[in-house]
């Protein structure tokens, strides 16, 4: 579940003033990778930044930092200070461990969410956050790992497909949010994917780490809960807020992106039932094996535990015991013992146990 | 639960622009097939309309598209641009995976919502997309699969029956939407009957597929729900929605169709409940089986263990064995056992396990 | 749970235009039952009507129908259209599946409800739905079946007791409300008994239908609950109303109305707590004498399998077993057998388990 | 759960007009016990009142009438004509099934709730209704039974400990609820000792009574539920209402008695997760015995059977089993039976079931 | 889960005045620990009060009074006397069962919440509860036990490390709730480990500690969120507090505060689904074990007790049994017998059993 790693910093960050920013992801990359990108309708430019000074031109309706990997704070607060970005969200830029928010503030808006990508073998979710603020003519995006999750937004604004470079900071703000939403769908089918393995497992086999899967599957949609219920929050906020960096023609869009929340929010909700679903289910199985081996083991004892008696009272070394002497005594028991079993089998053919 | 064809829909759709029209079904019909309806009070027409132009004649009070298969992108985006809809509302009604809503626009309204049909013995719920949207003086209607849900209305248009003649295109669509609503009740009553005899098997027989035939209605109602839950709160918008292209008296029958979707509603959560009184229901039988089990593998066993120990006992070859030697020692050894016997049942019997 | 005949309805419904009046009950009297009742302070007036003319007399402050029996859609549709009954309304009372509701229109005021009675043997919830409409001077009341539920009210008319023949038709129509929800008190109560018993039954006997029972229990206060919950939105919206029909001094009482509605809906979620709470305890009790029957089975077998073992051993027909021709061996033998058995049952007794 | 008693006042109040005054309780008391109480600042007098004419003196500042036993019900009109109380107020004093509640008229305020005892042994929670009727310059309160729930109250008055003295009506009532809920405190104390000796009873032993206690023990913490949860909601709208009869200064206090309820409830909210946890628990823990008992029966067949058979194949009377005349043929198998059984121990130990 | 001390506090608090001050704490010092802090943005002084007059300095920005151990009394009433804090909050103060909360007076404003500590070991929660009661210039800090939870505080209050010598006592105030809120998440982090470490148990060994471990988990999730969400509520409303002693520019700091609240609850709530996810895993694991050594009983007993059967056969002493005389009896029972073991096991075999 958690690593002693993240504990320390839990621990280190106590007492501290308050906008002190401490990173408190791993550190994926040994220096930050940071891409620069400008556009206007007709305009295009990428540049990829090393140490030296920031190149960044004028002239561009959008400036769009995209940073990956946030453990860099003399660069976290350089990039702080030349966009005006408060020091709390710097703070909460750098605080892996942030809930979906949304946040306006005079000179920006600030929107964290967090990526999820889905180990369908180890049933792991790996979680990454992301934070992207935008001003007027500006977006910042953080990301803690270096994978490249806006490929294609950057593909359509290289493109010049769709309306993307037609529109502002507020519109391209809202597509690197709905990319990474549009991201939740595949994981939850392969989530789904997994749940549907599991239950023809359960009637199948006898797997010893089937309650172990259902368990882990249970903590990735807790998990999973806890992250986009307070994005839906978020967004809302988002296709509600009255900033002037907010246009008009851009709102609709966001309720869209909004709607697909909520389906995503019904679909992690409906998984939780699936999987307290799955858990019923194997509890069930399980029983009805017990009972069916319990079953097995009644009916052998049942039947030949009196035949046993009487092979054994036949058997004692008493010297008077006038049957032993019959001629037809043995195949007589045989007999006895033979209707014996044929009865007791009718007796469970009748209580349905065969 | 889930076809791999869907999975790979969504991960096409990832990081499309908004607004591209993705078809998200299965592809049920070659061409689709759409029956053009026109009519005013005292004049009907209807028309099966081929590949050739549509031919909408003016003079018509309400002209209504009645679209089944929603595959063939080109035709909506000419249906879009004849009747003004907005790009994502065509992008809504071809991606099959939507939540029942409501929407308005200054053109249109627009109503998406899902018609169900059970299949009793799968446990199959079969859902299908039906997305409505009317303008001032037209309906139009879209379905993913070619089964004639609109039969009736058809009908009633035909045959001047009610009021619907009467009446605006908003009063059309409210039917429509109305004969899916309707359409409801049947299938819960399918439902209802395969919970009946579900719970009557429960106590009767050991079907090993009982579990997973609760498990499969559990999952049913979770869909359903997941369904009419966001549909009640479309067609509460409906009805308190201001827009001028819902008249006055239509909102009296919106407000009965909301009273029939909460009915809906209710029978949902109730089924809900049911489901997982069956669940319970079912663990309990087990148990009281398992213990009834138990108790014949006791009775046994407790009676036999002790007899069969001193037929060992009497077994033995010891050459001093003083009993061995009496006259009586084998009857009395008999009347031993039947007392034991005898004793223990009498136990059983005060300990109620007989 | 539910008949064929129900689903015949549902089916018969899907289609027609709304405001079709469709009988979904089941037709318990040949014709209905009709009692006109006028009155003023002073005079009052009782008729049985039959088919012949309705004899309605003016100069009374309030006319009462109480009609029993909805299935003559003839008299139901005259009804409606001499007192100017809404055709929704009309199709609401002839459809026995209502949800509890208020509606007001500009003529009169709508509320239906259900009356309940419990058999305590089969533990059978038969409800009946009662629909009440009122308007300036006059109440028409409409029960599905011939039981009469409005006696005691008809007799304090009778007996001028209370303040009823003072009032207008919104206290009478109050009244018939009121006597109904009283109703349901005494039906609670032996709920209330019957889960007394099946408590004690758990602890006493293994009885097979005991799981039934709490299932059917189950059952009806789930269906309880689901009349019982919309039935105080309804009243509720009685006390709240601003209609000009309801009179300032009848809202005390039907706020005292509510306030007997809130306790009906307290008991009922109690008593679902208690059901579940039952069925917790019969699982426990099934775990309970699980255990105790296995410990039996366990002591019994770990006591007499060991033994069993010796005297097997000493039953070997080896030609060279020196035990066997010692003169001690055999008493030898029993007193290691005496001994083994006694500390086995110590060890037992250290485990409490006797 | 319920005597046969209530059952009969239930039937016995149906059908009666609103407003006629049942006395649903028991009658503990042949006569009321009422007690008067008068005081100002500086002067006190209190007397105890008989049949004869109640002697109530003017020029008081607060008078106080407390009335144990609300049996009599030509007193209770009497009290109600004399302080001009509201017929339905009435009959809910008398009602002792109220919910608690808060009402405000113009001649008075009107507050009911329970008092509860817990009687620790036989796990039985004894509810007793007060109901509290304040007005301008006198406080009336009643009480089912005879226990002195106020003696502490008249104790601070009859000392001037405090403000009581300095008050007026509306800070009396305060003082006597709050009182009541003070009490709350030491009852709930008492219920989680229960609790945590139920905890280690589930630990230490056997009893089958344990079930029986928990189950008691949810019934308990349901009814305080059902009945401190509506008293919330009363004491805030006391602690709300805008009647000139409460005065600004007492509001702080009702206020701070406000988060007293709250924290009942929080307490008994509480209790409710440690029942279902306790009951969790016992399961678990019933469960974990099965298997150990289990483990135990199986080790000891496991191990004894195969050695039985051994000891039943040379106990066979064949004429030809070569074995039987080994000179060594008995001590080999005692060595074999001797590995077997260690061999087995050793598996068992590695399975860690030892 | 409580001492007997807590019952005798109750009992005592019982029936006395509201607003007397009665601590119902454990007396962890002998005399309360008190330290005077002041400070001006540039000045800063401390001092350890002994019983002597307290020497509060004139001219400082901000008076911080840090009071630890609330037992003495009459201290508490000189501090609320200088400070002029109401009797009730005085009363709250000392009564260390406060749920937490926010109140805002004229002259001040009141918090008080709970510190937690987490015992690893014992799975024990111990939680403290701490007041903060600030005014203009001035705070107090009131907590029960000895131990330095502002130390972190007053080292930047030392050193002028942050703002916070450069704002008023609000900021104080808020700094040192968030000092206190900080310390939630190692807690949390801590309790986490615990779960994570008895998942691992759980699959491991069969220690009957597990399911103690899990219930006492179970309690302090619920305490926490007892604790946790009320303080939710109150920080919600200091953030929304329009008191002037609360600036513009400290109400950024206690949103953000907020937002570390709601990530706590979300944590706490996460552990209360995780600690029942584990006993719901703890369960289905033992039925799964139970399952296995039935299994293995049942294997064993079916096929030994067959075989030891026929043994008893052929150990029968009839005096006519034709079999005994063969040569090759016994051999071909032998052959038989060993056909019937794997015969058997093959049946096990394909019912996936072994």
């Amino acid at each position: 579940m958690m690593s002693k790693r993240k504990k320390r910093i839990h621990q280190q960050k106590v007492g501290l003033p308050p906008g002190t920013l401490v990173f408190t992801g791993e550190r994926y990359l040994d220096t930050p990778n940071v891409t620069l990108i400008q556009y206007t309708q007709d305009d295009f430019r990428m540049e990829q930044l090393q140490d030296k000074k920031p190149p960044i031109k004028d002239g561009f309706k959008v400036t769009w930092f995209d940073v990956r990997g946030v453990h860099d704070l003399k660069l976290m607060e350089k990039i702080g200070k030349r966009f005006n970005v408060h020091a709390l969200t710097l703070e909460d830029i750098v605080d892996i461990r942030q809930r979906p928010k949304f946040e306006e503030f005079k000179e920006g808006v600030f929107v964290t969410l967090r990526s999820f990508q889905f180990d369908q073998d180890n049933l792991e979710l790996k979680g990454e956050q992301v934070s992207i603020y935008f001003g007027d003519r500006f977006v910042l995006s953080f990301q803690e790992d270096d994978d490249d999750l806006f490929f294609r937004v950057r593909e359509r604004l290289k493109n010049k497909s769709g309306r993307i470079r037609q529109r502002g900071s507020d519109y391209l703000a809202y597509a690197l949010i709905d990319s990474i939403v549009d991201n939740y769908f595949p994981m939850l089918d392969k989530m789904e994917e997994v749940m549907t393995d599991l239950e023809e497992t359960i009637y199948l086999d006898n797997d010893p780490k089937i309650k172990g899967r259902i368990h882990e599957l249970k903590l990735q949609t807790l998990h999973l809960r806890k992250s986009v219920s307070p994005l839906r929050e978020a967004i809302n906020q988002f296709a509600k807020s009255e900033s002037p960096l907010i246009k008009e023609e851009t709102v609709v869009f966001v309720r869209d992106l909004y709607d697909h929340i909520i389906q995503v929010l019904d679909l992690v909700e409906t998984y939780r039932d699936l999987v307290s679903g799955l858990n019923d289910l194997y509890i069930s199985e399980l029983s009805f094996k017990m009972n069916n081996v319990m079953k097995v083991l009644t009916i052998i004892t049942t039947i030949f535990v009196p035949l046993s008696f009487l092979a054994g009272l036949y058997g004692m070394n008493f010297e008077y015991m006038p049957e032993l002497q019959w001629r037809a005594g043995y195949f007589t028991l045989l007999a006895v013992m033979f209707f014996v079993a044929v009865g007791l089998l009718l007796v469970f053919k009748r209580k349905n146990w065969l």
